[in-house]
């Protein structure tokens, strides 16, 4: 029998659509619904403000379907030979690996930090020295803000392009002029409008080329296709909803950071028995996993028996996936870090929505197992 | 000096934010605002209901991002051999290209019937004579229903396998259970949502891979990746708003049936000094387009001078786009009919909310120069 779960895993914090009718009330007397219409303009407009604002100025902002078809659109935008190698962690979501295979590139897997569980520079700097790469692209893993002078430094020092896959983390993250990254606005998200992504990058003429992707590859305004493209527009409606996400952000995040506060502290009772993302303090996660040593799965059951949902997130590593099972890693023998995070890392609920005696319940049964 | 236009060619006809409103509300009391939630459940549901009530009972839909991607993503499932041939018309929008090289297949142009414009069974079999193909996608050319006897015939005698390209004939095309159709739900269509895709078939096994593609290739409860897929998911807010056109269904086709008539009225005035699409008395045209033999251009300016908006739908032909440049089209010698109408077609203004006082202006026009 299944037991229906009484605490959530991820409840999406998005705004009551009466908020966001005024929108939509101008979409339909636009009678413009898609195709980069003027809400979508005015979206990225206050986009380029709400990143200056956290501390990213002088970036281009542009709208896709998705973070995956955002990630994927500007690698063929940036023209990459054919066939070149990306350097990717092994602990991420697919997407990350699948938009570089879309993009005609071939993923090879990294290890990550064992203790930020992100790639690092030192680590793509170990792999470049085996081999070359046209691109490397760190993630922001479960919503951590990458660290981005390293990536500054690799990309300056090595001439690989570094594009930051930072799905999670919008309005977290800041990104330097040289570096381009994606976000997703997916509603699992901390800012999400339902379906939709963003590339953030001080290069118009590379955002140009992968926005013309997204709407078939037409460019100019002579009607022709000027590049192979495919249909991956941001509608209207999505765009309505983040306008008013961005007025709704402070709340959302304030929200988000009290329950983080009062999870991290009853976390600390279980000292060096769990073991929590290096530097959480210092950010508001999207999603919150913990690792203790081998033990993944009797948590992910007992939690499960106790009617609480935990997901298994960036889990399985990359490569255990069916159809990523050929897919090189940087070291034949194995992920060391990955390895064992993959055997230990579980997810636990984390949202704006979960109380203090949600959490209480959560680390009730943890401590049953750990 | 650029004139506004006073008569737009294309204006949608949605539903009220308001009447879609109730839907969101439900939306936002699931929490739950795309991969396949219950509003898009339901939605495909009512689609097959429509379907089966408009002559196609027996099959299975599923919701896409877009045509586009749903005709790719279609053409991935079907495991046609890579590199395959694929017979697509060289008047259509080049998104029916565009899928099938996203699909890792070539696209190969032929040429469209002179009267009815769209590619025939006929041309197709000449076609195959010639060489072999893996598939054929015949287009509802200018949202004219595809016949479809003559392409089960040719199915079932080649073993080729066909997918009819209907994105703008939603509601109007019947499609038997042994063929596979793709439609439109972008704004610009009659039946519109914003953006979003429809696959109708009976091949189940053939619909979920698809869809599992359009969800990274998750496949199954497992949580894995069991194919290269990507981010092309329908949303809940497009599944409110189909279900709210689904409701609005046949107070829109009567009311562009109505501007239909009247319009076909006021262009017999012309005889033979235009042609329209053969066999359009018999549906209501998702745009109108008119042939004035060598003429296009010159009507194109005339009603841009008098502030009527007309666009060259189709045009250029595909293997005119500088992105489609190298493709292979069936008669090396050039495509008769195509070439011609290349020169003729015009797509005059023809939406929902036309006045007679319209039509008039734009038969004036047209009269000043044919």
């Amino acid at each position: 029998m299944t037991i229906e779960p009484k605490i959530f895993c991820l409840v999406p914090d998005m705004p009551n659509p009466s908020d966001v009718n005024p929108l939509l009330q101008e979409m339909y007397n636009n009678r413009w619904y898609t195709n980069f219409g003027p809400l979508n303009a005015r979206f990225e407009a206050e986009m380029v403000e709400f990143l200056a604002e956290s501390g990213s100025p002088g970036l281009s902002v542009g709208t896709f379907s998705s973070a995956t078809t955002g990630l994927e659109l500007i690698l063929r935008a940036m023209r990459l030979p054919e066939g070149g190698k990306v350097l990717v962690p092994a602990l991420t979501f697919p997407a990350t690996a699948l938009a570089v295979i879309n993009a005609g590139l071939v993923p090879v897997l990294g290890d990550v930090d064992p203790y930020s569980w992100e790639l690092t520079p030192e680590i793509a700097m170990y792999a470049h020295e085996k081999q070359d790469y046209v691109a490397v692209i760190p993630v922001a893993a479960f919503g951590k803000p990458v660290p981005t002078a390293g990536w500054q430094t690799f990309q300056r020092d090595t001439g690989i392009p570094v594009v930051l896959d930072t799905a999670a983390v919008l309005g977290q993250q800041q990104v330097p002029t040289d570096l381009t990254a994606v976000f997703s606005l997916h509603a699992t998200k901390p800012f999400g409008v339902g379906e939709g992504g963003l590339v953030a990058t001080s290069d118009v003429a590379l955002l140009e080329r992968a926005q013309s992707l997204s709407n078939f590859g037409f460019l100019g305004t002579a009607g022709v296709v000027q590049q192979i493209g495919t249909n991956a527009k941001f509608g209207e409606y999505y765009a309505a909803v983040g306008l008013t996400q961005i007025q709704r952000w402070p709340e959302v995040i304030e929200r988000r950071r009290k329950v983080a506060d009062v999870y991290l502290d009853k976390l600390s009772q279980f000292g060096n028995s769990i073991r929590l993302q290096a530097g959480v303090e210092g950010f508001v996660p999207a999603v919150l996993p913990i690792f203790a040593k081998g033990k993944g799965a009797e948590i992910f059951a007992a939690m499960t028996d106790n009617g609480i949902q935990t997901r298994h997130w960036y889990l399985p590593l990359l490569h255990k996936h069916p159809a990523l099972d050929g897919v090189d890693v940087v070291n034949a023998d194995g992920l060391m870090a990955c390895d064992e995070l993959g055997a230990g890392l579980v997810g636990l609920p984390f949202h704006s929505f979960l109380t203090c005696d949600d959490i209480d319940k959560i680390c009730a049964v943890l401590a049953e197992v750990v």
